[in-house]
Parts: structure tokens; C-alpha cells; sequence
């Protein structure tokens, strides 16, 4: 028999029994998670199966976030904010509010996730938890609801898809190209139900903050998680961002693929052969290298959410802006994926760049990136956007037009006012664990 | 016969007509406002009237700002600000972007108005012109889009009530004690279709910035205008802020009331009796002595708007808060008045104190004053604010509440989360011309 994958051994661990993809399984939850338009659902459904006398299974593990209408753009949303408060309050659940930033920001700063955690969030983006080697995925309520109260959910132990990238990332190329490429080749649904796992050289020498935009955008071709296994690197950013190193050994080999596990597909990539990429409009799997869209002009430019609005991501754009101004009739909206993040922009100067350069930068969330408010698109609006997701009218209206790419070419572009290729200015990488443990840029 | 007033003389000056209390006129305006709300309206008004074919009477003295709805909190909102640019841009006015601040705010600043100025804006605190010895009025949107071509406008020359203070204001008691306390004494129609005059020792010593919370709150008790005569101080102020001293003498009788002029009436006051005012909910004219209303418990501050969104006021309220941490479930929402005022806030730490105690800050614009967005409050949620109108449902739900105050005293009710008589900390005063000049608190 063949050795199993990280997915499967995450599902074996978690339901107590040896399972393979294909399998179901009752997993027990380490962490659930629920934001300002998820979370009052969940809690209904939670009152009902529970017949609102429930309590949560692990009142330390469940955590709530105000992140997508922050602050407040309606009575709705107010109201959706207090309903997620007193339900935090009532239950002892863990409470981030308004401009704490973007749930899978914040629990990944304030060390409620960590490698080997089985991690369900009433958001799609929950693959991201993956990045530290995690096995996170979005759920929908009323799943949520149910799992609040029991700790336990159904999983189809998913196949893996292995994404694996050889030598070193060019000049100006991210790992927000190498996800783009990836969505771009297998498409829109070329993950579904699959776990998407990441490795090779390259990845192997991606800093976490990079990760992260592998595993987050894992739902973007479908992917029920997004894995890149955990290393010394991983252990060193947790202990850099929560001040104590994680308590698991991430060389275990229950976090690791076994070398002859069996993946559904292989796709191998050379690093060096990948060009910066855009996502055209509308869909994220329609990637392109970066010269077939080059010189179209653009309305408005978004840096931020929990794809790309880290302190790392917001530090490429503003060392390529410094100085410069915007064009006129292009607006830049910057939107930091954490009130922390927004603290680090605010004493290293970034905040002042991007200011001084005419964005504006709002307190920490999800800003625009769902078209909820912050700098929603008009009727002909063209978008690029750090984001990840441009279907008809995710940003505002439905004839407006949104084209993701790397916090580089955002900022490349922003001197020009249409989309610039990031190899044209110079760009830098940044050590997250580096910066966390405070040096500065 | 008797002398005039201000507004008797301005209006008779702009109509070439000599005109008294009672007249209708046909007065030539010097500015015309609109913002993104009301602007286009506006155009749409402007382009019947001129069968579309029309050009602005004076396009330099013709301003658009984005402000009530910035950045877009809807597709509405976003379509509205392209309007806006697109008629700017067509046909030459001066247009401020998503960031750049409140209209009043703006058209200060950057020297659109001056004293004996007639100003006209599509927006009800378009009194607060009167600040700077100016006739400012809020029309609405169709006599707007009429006078955007024609450059006129009827007025009824309106009586004036006159509100003359004497004597040194107490520790902790602000311009807006003193317009609360008016509005509270003559009620919210107590000054309808009048000129509301400010004047006396005590408002002769007030800096300009104090000044206009005066005017532009002239409004809340029916106001036509409200007016401090013009000085040296206001001389001073334009030339801190514009770089240039103003184009008029600010002693010319024509910006000045006769000592024996007419007013409808004339209430006094004595400084020294004043105390901290707070405007209980759901109506401006509903000012209290702050004693009668110690210890509400607040669930959010705002500081920010047209009244109360200027740098100094920010610097009011960082300097209590400096080094304080809002009390937990107590929530600030910080929103400049200009991007100038973001900019200041930023270079002078004021914006880290705001962030490090706990609030978010917005970009520049009008935040949640009128319930669109960036901090709408909820069922039951309980707001105290540097605001202008608490009327029910102003910042978001009908059953929320707004509590109205001065800078001082949201910042005193900032430390205990309750509302909190200023005079209980140490509270501070800020000359708005030595910091426009560069000093720094």
C-alpha cells in the first residue's frame, strides 16, 4: 500500500481512525472561527440544535472576527456586530472587533492556529490556515452552528493535488504569481474537493506571509484545503509572531506527505520560467503573463485583504511608491489585513508613503474586496487589485472590471496608472519572521 | 432709520440693491458648492436649464467635493462620485477626490472662500461659511444646478438674531458648549430662515476654527446663516492656511454689523456661567447642562465631522487620551475632516495616540455622521459624538442614540466610557493659526 498524504493523515489523526481520500469521516475541530456575516447565522442554527441552552465545545478554540462590514456601513451589519459580541460575551468565546483586522489575519497572529490544527471557518478563505501547515477550510453556518456546539464535523478525506515548484522565483515574481499560474493551469475547478498541496525548493523558501497566498487562494480552483507541510521556518513565525514557539515538532511525519503518498496529479514548475501574472476579468483562472495585459489603464488601485494585506505585502507596494504620487484620476484604496499590521505600516513609516504618495488608507478588515463598502467600483470602474477573487461585480458593480495580481505589480502599476510590469521598477522581498522579531525594513 | 446688519449689507451689496430685513433679491453668488450626494442632482438640474449645453458661471468659482459617501460604500455611491468627476472635468470646476476631506472643510483650506464671500452649497452646514465673515447658505440641489449657470440666486434678506457672550470661557467649555447652549435657549426653529450673529469679547477671542462651529451648526435651529464678523484673526487664519493674506479688509464696514442695526433679538450671555453642554437624543435643541446626563454609558465615540473634524479638535481629544486605553466594549471612530487634517494628525503623532488607545481612523470625508457608513450604529447602540444632529436614526438604526458634545468632553467620556464632564480632566486649548503656521502642540 502507498504512504498517505498530508490531507489524509490530518483526517486519520483527527478521526481516530486510518483513512484514505475518499473516506468520511467524523474529524474533531481544533479551531472554529466565524466573522460579522457568518457568525449570526451560525449562532442560529447553534441555538436550534442546542435549544438555546447550548455551550461551545471549547469556548477557548472558537473564535469570532468583525472583519467584512468593519466598521459598521449599515444597521445590518451594526446589528450583526452586536448579535456576534453578546454571543462572544454569553459563550466566553474569543472576540476580535472593528479594525482587529481579517479573521485569518488575526488568528493566525494571535496564535489560535498552528500546525496540525484542523480548522473550520465559516469563510471560504479558511484555507489560508494552511500556510502554517494547518488543515483549514470554509464552511458553510449552518455547518458551523452545528459544529459549535459538538466540536466534531463530516470531512470526505480529500484527494491531493500536488503543485510543486523547482529554483529560484525571478526578479518581481511572488508567490501571488506561482497561485495565479496554478489556478490559471488547472482552472477554476481544477481543485474541487481536493486538498492543494505545495512543495519543492521554492516553496520550501517561501516565507510564511508567501504561503499563505498559496493556501488562501487553494479555493479559488476549488480546494477543500491548501497545504504547504510545516518546517523550521514555520516554527520560527509562530514564535516571532505570538512570542512562544509552537508546541508541536513540525518535523513530525504525521505533518508531512509520506514520499509515496498518492496525489490525484503532480504539477511541476521551474521557477524561474514564470512570469508575473494578472488574473483578467472575470475570474481568477483567467491568468495571463503579465505582457498580454501590460498598459491597461486602470480607475482604482486595492492593496489589503487576506490574500495580500499583510505588513510584507503593504512594505513591496510602498517601497515602489515612495516618493512618487499617484497619477491624476487614479485613486489607491489600502485597506491592512490587521489592526497589528496597521500598528507595524504606522511606526515603520509605510502608512506615511502610501499617504504622502494620495491613497487612502482605511482601519483594518476586508475592506472593498467583497464590494460591501471602502471603495466600491462604479459602472466602468477598472480595478487591479491585491484580492482574490474578480467575478462580475465582487467589488461593486456588475460592469465593473477587477484584475488580481502581486502586491509588486499593484505598486508598479500604481506609478503609471495602468497595469506595469513589476521587472520595469525594482522590487524587494521581505523576511517576515525577520521583521516581526523587529527589525526594520 | 436705523443702521444694518451683516447679512442686510452683504445682501445688498451682492444684489446692488439697497435692501433691509423682508427684501427679496437677486444676489450674485462668489461660490457654489455641491458634493457627491447632491451634485448630481445638481447637474441633472443644470443640464435641463441649459438644455445641455451649459457652462458654469464661473467654473473657478465652482467647487465639487467627494465626501459623504467616500471611499464608495455602494455601487450608488461610486456611480455617483463618476458623475461628479465627469461633470468637473468637462466643464472646469475644481474637484476634490475620496479623501480629501469635508466640502466646508475643504473650501477653507485650499481658499475657495473668504470674507464677504456669498457662498451657496447643496448641503445644510453650508452656514459654516460664515465662520470667516462669509454669507454661507445651503440650498438645495435644484437651486443649485440653476445657479451653477446662471451665477444668481434669490434670497429673502433675512432678520438676524444675535448671540453676544462676554467674558473668559471656563476650563473645558468650548465653542460647542456655546452653540449647544443657543440652540437649547432658542430651540431648534428658534432661528429659522434668520442670520444667526455671533459676537462679543468672548467670541471675538475664539480662534477660527471655534468660530466655525458656531456657524455651521447655525443650521440646528433654522438658520439661514450664521456669522461672525471678519478680524485680524481672520486675516491671520487665511493667510496661515492659503499661504496669502485675503483680498479684502476685514474692517471694511461692508463686513460688519452697525452698532445700531436691527436684530429681530438679541440674547446675552457671560462666559463664566457657561458649562460643558451636551445634546441629549433625538434633537439638537435638547442641550443639557453635562451634570443632568453624567455616567450614560456609551457604547461609541466618533470624533470627526464639519463641526468637530479639524485638527484641533483631534488634538483635543489625543491630548486626554494620550496614553489611556478605551475601556473594553467601548468602541472610537476617528474621521478627519480633511486630508490636510489626516496628514497633520499623522506627522504629529495624534493619529498613533487615536490607534494605540484603541480607535480606528477613517480617511477623510463625513464617516458616520449621517448613518451611511464607517460606524452605523445598531439597535440599542448608544453614541456620544463631536457631531452636529442626533435627530432619530441620524447615525444608523431608529433605535439607536446620539448623544452630542464637544471634542473635550467625547474625549473625558472616552476614559470611562461613560459620558464624563470634561472638567473632571485636564483639558486643553490649541490656536489654530500658530499650528497653520507650523508650530507644533
Amino acid at each position: 500500500m502507498t504512504g498517505k498524504t498530508f490531507a489524509e493523515k490530518q483526517l486519520s489523526e483527527k478521526s481516530g481512525r486510518d483513512v484514505r481520500a475518499g473516506d468520511y469521516v467524523e474529524a474533531d475541530i481544533d479551531v472554529a472561527m466565524a466573522h460579522d456575516i457568518t457568525g449570526p447565522l451560525a449562532f442560529r442554527t447553534f441555538d436550534e440544535v442546542t435549544d438555546g441552552e447550548g455551550s461551545l465545545f471549547a469556548p477557548e478554540q472558537t473564535v469570532f472576527t468583525i472583519d467584512h462590514h468593519a466598521p459598521a456601513d449599515g444597521v445590518q451589519a451594526a446589528n450583526n456586530h452586536n448579535a456576534l459580541r453578546e454571543f462572544a460575551a454569553e459563550h466566553g468565546a474569543h472576540q476580535y472587533d472593528v479594525g482587529d483586522g481579517i479573521c485569518h489575519q488575526v488568528l493566525v497572529e494571535e496564535g489560535h492556529v498552528g500546525p496540525g490544527d484542523l480548522v473550520i471557518g465559516a469563510d471560504s478563505h479558511s484555507t489560508s490556515y494552511g500556510g502554517l501547515g494547518a488543515f483549514g477550510t470554509g464552511v458553510g453556518s449552518t455547518d458551523l452552528g452545528t459544529a459549535l456546539a459538538t466540536g466534531e464535523l463530516w470531512f470526505r478525506v480529500p484527494e491531493t493535488k500536488r503543485f510543486e515548484v523547482e529554483g529560484d522565483l525571478p526578479d518581481a515574481v511572488y508567490a501571488k504569481d506561482l497561485i495565479l499560474k496554478f489556478i490559471g493551469d488547472v482552472g477554476f475547478a481544477g481543485c474541487t474537493y481536493m486538498a492543494a498541496e505545495y512543495g519543492g525548493s521554492t516553496i520550501e523558501d517561501l516565507p510564511i506571509h508567501e504561503r499563505f497566498v498559496l493556501t488562501n487562494m487553494a479555493i479559488e480552483m476549488g480546494g477543500k484545503a491548501g497545504i504547504v507541510e510545516p518546517d523550521e521556518r514555520t516554527a520560527r513565525y509562530l514564535e516571532a509572531e505570538t512570542g512562544s514557539p509552537p508546541d508541536i515538532d513540525v518535523e513530525d511525519p504525521a505533518l508531512h506527505s509520506d514520499s509515496d503518498a498518492e496525489y490525484e496529479a503532480v504539477h511541476r514548475y521551474r521557477a524561474e520560467e514564470i512570469a508575473p501574472q494578472v488574473s483578467v476579468p472575470s475570474n481568477p483562472e483567467n491568468a495571463v503573463d503579465i505582457g498580454e495585459v501590460e498598459g491597461t489603464a486602470v480607475d482604482q488601485l486595492f492593496v489589503g485583504t487576506c490574500t495580500n494585506g499583510r505588513f510584507e505585502d503593504m512594505q513591496v507596494v510602498a517601497d515602489i511608491i515612495e516618493g512618487e504620487e499617484l497619477p491624476p484620476d487614479v485613486r489607491m484604496v489600502v485597506v491592512p489585513a490587521s489592526g497589528a499590521v496597521y500598528q507595524k505600516m504606522l511606526e515603520t513609516g509605510v502608512l506615511t508613503t502610501f499617504v504622502d504618495a494620495g491613497a487612502v488608507v482605511q482601519s483594518a478588515g476586508c475592506g472593498p474586496c467583497a464590494g460591501y463598502h471602502q471603495g466600491v467600483l462604479g459602472d466602468g470602474d477598472v480595478c487591479l487589485a491585491t484580492a482574490n477573487r474578480n467575478f462580475p461585480g465582487r467589488e461593486g458593480s456588475m460592469d465593473s472590471e477587477v484584475y488580481l495580481a502581486s502586491p509588486a505589480t499593484v505598486g508598479a502599476s500604481a506609478l503609471y496608472g495602468e497595469i506595469t510590469d513589476p521587472r520595469r521598477v525594482e522590487t524587494k522581498r521581505f523576511d517576515d519572521v525577520a521583521l516581526a522579531q523587529g527589525a526594520r525594513p
